[in-house]
């Protein structure tokens, strides 16, 4: 069963950034945002070169993501969502993605990435394993 | 030496949230939305109770924080800035700081935290050693 309730999936099908957590070899965190999107109950991004988050996944798969919401709560705090999760990575899919979620970031009529810089990649997929932060979604 | 540049320092000093990663005793990252200011090269946030991250950071101080810009780099990827660096604990003086925060993010005439929850509490205080991100604080 997914933690995740409606109001966390609005958010992270929105077009707010997503701020992702991995780990370092050193154990220290690693810090980047990202386009985010759901496929089922995963949270999945889109990677056209094997980065640095990539290498941290593979590997300690302990993954955290916050995205921040459009309103407050009832003393005027803004409202963020953090998901805690198990992330894998999974080889190809990444421009499909991507260009997926440039209709959401950018708007409908965007073809990104641009053909020359089109790559198979690979798509982070993160299994969200708990909620917290400021908003709905703790309900 | 600061590794903070004045586009850095002016994102911190804005009413931008602040998204802050601390180590949990496992090693998994811990996250949660904080308002900063500055002090000197310190960036500095007021807890008034002991949370988490106050306890994650004097076991550990290594943490990560990232915070978005309101541009955009020439592709029309949004910016956001993203510092490493150590944390350390310090009682006394939350209020005072949320206070002086509270005026950046809520206004100028806003009385923060509510005097019967005024407290000594604590600052973190973080020492900047790396900045990364996109947009003109990696310049």
């Amino acid at each position: 069963m997914t933690v995740l309730n409606a109001s966390a999936r609005a958010l992270l099908e929105s077009d707010a950034l997503v701020h992702l957590v991995t780990l370092n070899a050193d154990g220290s965190p690693q810090v980047s945002c990202v386009w985010v999107g759901l496929d089922g109950d995963e949270i999945v991004s889109g990677h056209l070169d094997q980065r640095q988050k990539l290498r941290n996944v593979r590997r300690d798969p302990r993954v955290a993501l916050s995205v921040e919401g459009s309103g407050s709560n009832p003393i005027g705090l803004r409202e963020y969502l953090v998901v805690h999760g198990t992330a894998r990575v999974e080889a190809g899919g990444a421009s499909e993605l991507l260009q997926r979620l440039a209709h959401v970031y950018f708007g409908p009529d965007v073809v990104f990435p641009p053909p020359e810089h089109a790559a198979p990649g690979y798509i982070l997929r993160v299994t969200p394993e708990r909620v917290g932060g400021v908003g709905p979604w703790t309900d």
